[in-house]
């Protein structure tokens, strides 16, 4: 593997998911293959189960870790090719990717949507730029429109969980008070379609992912419909792509219960954190035996492992 | 030891003091005890001496140390439960204790009092929270209400440089400009209670402690009475636990200087850092050799490697 | 080599810069000499390439890092010595350095100019103040009017690059749209004064150094006169010294483009990073093959690793 920005960058998906499970039962097996080698985390926004998970995972693998918050520890950089720099960036990413390029042996970044603009939040400029200029291996710990990382992370726990050959996984949206980017919901769709499992969406109308990203997947506006016979319940709240960026409902009938879960087929709930509790899913939910929320935030050490593993062994 | 969130969590001051001690002398003796393990620091507040010493008594004894500033490197936590959180607060300490716990062998957490609240501050929400839900050893790295590790290296601090066996320790109030919390002052009481020395308080009225701190310590109103035949000195700002939060006086005559310190027994001046030159105590008491506030802060490092290393064996 | 404040700490020039040159060949070959040692990275402002260049030197030798942001991580310190601490400062440099310099075995600094008085940035209270009171080696990170180790990489680099037995390189006032510090200019001066290179300065009237850093370089106000023969361009802005802080002039004209570069022979183009495109310095240049600020850049690390070897050496 050279670049981890998407499924798309993975071989052998079953090979990787694998991979997770092997470092979870011995973490630090591979502890010689990041010697004397140091990756660099640049997060543009906050982070706290990416940052903790990518550094434990490094630094079972014996990578030395550099976390650098960008735009307080250091300063703002401009992403377009050709400007006049005459306004509050610093730096061009021409130098800052090549700079920390020469400085580490593999680079993560993070760099959310900012949901004002369709086009540029879905063009991934900065990891574009950071992937030609870096001239090292670039990690994605969540870009405008995917957190690959987190669905690696959510592909080892059904694996883990599943208890039928082909399990049937439902992702549907939940209710929130504030405009999120569909990063994750994205990513997960983008996975499950490289998936052996039955893999279904469900929204308010209006709420449909970019086609890219939903693919074939069969959509079905009625939740309760969507939730029969599931053996894993997929909860996120997303913004519109279409009004790019905006809540078209308020939806507080679109929060998981137990009722809803009363539904599925024994399913499981799962949720990529941090869950806003009582508003998205209930506490009973949360808090009963079919919640994998703390198993899936835990694999996320595993996935970074598998990953960071896998880009090593190719450098 | 499991848990260090004050000094009832310790079986044997002594045999503590004395694994400070010998820390002092090889720092390095177990450096195999923490090998492939890790420690979480996490600050809800600013923190120079504890961040630094922590990280290196931590990395003294071989583990990994990974710290996040909670609200600017990710984001603020709900310690409510039940509520439906529909406000600033995106995560739930339910999870993000669940979560470091699966990443970190140990957590460390930093969390002040807010003066508004006195039951609330008291109730140490936080730190419950977090040893309830984190799965793991929980050491207290400054509390609403109590500074332990401080108070362990101001146990080693006397340790070093009593010259008598039951030296006479007074905890005086100094002037302050802000309201500060009671913490340090709280907590080295209740460890002066459980040490062998003769411990007195003195304050001005309206700064009592809270009862269960205080205990049966005498408490004199006139500092220059207390202050005869000291051999330490701990000099301390609070506000008021009472009238909470609140400044009653400005006190500018508890000031410390010379002529104050000419009234002990040749004692020591202790103060836990930082420290407002001249208007707690003056220039000359600070540099002169009567001073342990830097040996009290260096202790820090050896006070948090007694710890962490009870704990360690204890995993 | 104890504290490396400036290039007047150094012994021998030729020899620093064949360590960092070696450094770059064999970055690992001295990594046990700061076994069980720590570097303290204390940043009272904003860093990129100086906290990850020299986080990773320090790493290449063996050493244990730990980084500050003073002020966000930490409080703000005062510098003054005997005032009455009432205001905004919450610790004094006396025990802030003392205490660093019981947890660090060398701490490195980054404190910029204020540009707001001449006198108290030229003073480098803040370097003089830790160097008084850490007890350790105190490394110059960027100071008020120095930025050595740029400085040192800057002579890595021209050594790597230089035809001729003594180039010619020329400091080369650009055009910016803020005021700027003198440190990277004053420093680069007073380097090259100790470089055997024909050192040349141009800058627009009223940007003249101030003259401990000038020193007798020849000073031409015709830019085009000054880069002719050339092998080296070193650009960067500066605001005045002697109206200090302010800018003069917008001096656009000052940007070096390809017909300026056309001027030199076969010259080389150097910039210290951050640099602002189109406005300081074409694209054509930046992108071109005489441009050398990557490697500039990147020989940070080199520098970085030659001083803290030369500290752990004499520690």
């Amino acid at each position: 593997m050279n670049h981890f920005l998407s499924v798309h960058d993975v071989n052998d998906l079953n090979a990787l998911v694998s991979a997770g499970l092997a470092a979870k039962k011995t973490p630090f097996a591979d502890q010689h293959l990041g010697q004397n080698k140091t990756i660099g985390l640049m997060f543009f926004n906050q982070s706290f189960r990416t940052r903790i998970s990518t550094q434990k995972a490094a630094e079972n693998l014996g990578l030395k870790v550099i976390s650098l918050n960008v735009g307080s520890d250091s300063w703002g950089l401009e992403m377009e090719d050709g400007v006049i720099m005459n306004g509050t960036k610093a730096e061009h990413v021409k130098e800052a990717a090549a700079v920390i390029g020469r400085f580490c042996n593999i680079v993560g970044i993070r760099s959310f949507a900012t949901l004002a603009d369709q086009a540029a939040d879905y063009a991934e400029q900065v990891f574009h730029q950071f992937r030609k200029y870096a001239g090292v291996p670039i990690v994605n710990l969540e870009s405008a429109t995917r957190h690959p990382l987190q669905s690696l992370a959510d592909c080892i726990t059904i694996a883990e969980f599943k208890k039928t050959q082909r399990p049937k996984v439902v992702l549907t949206w939940l209710p929130h008070i504030k405009p999120l980017p569909q990063a994750v919901a994205n990513s997960f769709s983008e996975w499950m379609h490289q998936s052996d499992v039955e893999f279904v969406i469900t929204h308010p109308k209006g709420y449909e992912l970019a086609p890219e990203f939903a693919g074939n997947a069969p959509v079905i506006y009625d939740q309760d419909e969507a939730l029969k016979g599931a053996h894993f319940v997929y909860g996120k709240n997303w913004s519109s792509f279409s009004q790019y960026g905006q809540i078209l409902t308020e939806g507080r009938d679109w929060m998981i219960d137990d009722a809803k879960m009363s539904l599925t087929d024994g399913g499981y709930f799962m949720h990529c954190l941090p869950v806003r509790r009582n508003l998205k899913v209930t506490d009973s939910v949360l808090d009963g035996p079919q919640s994998l929320v703390i198993e899936q935030a835990a694999n996320r050490e595993w996935s970074a492992q598998a990953v960071l593993r896998e880009i090593l062994l190719s450098l």
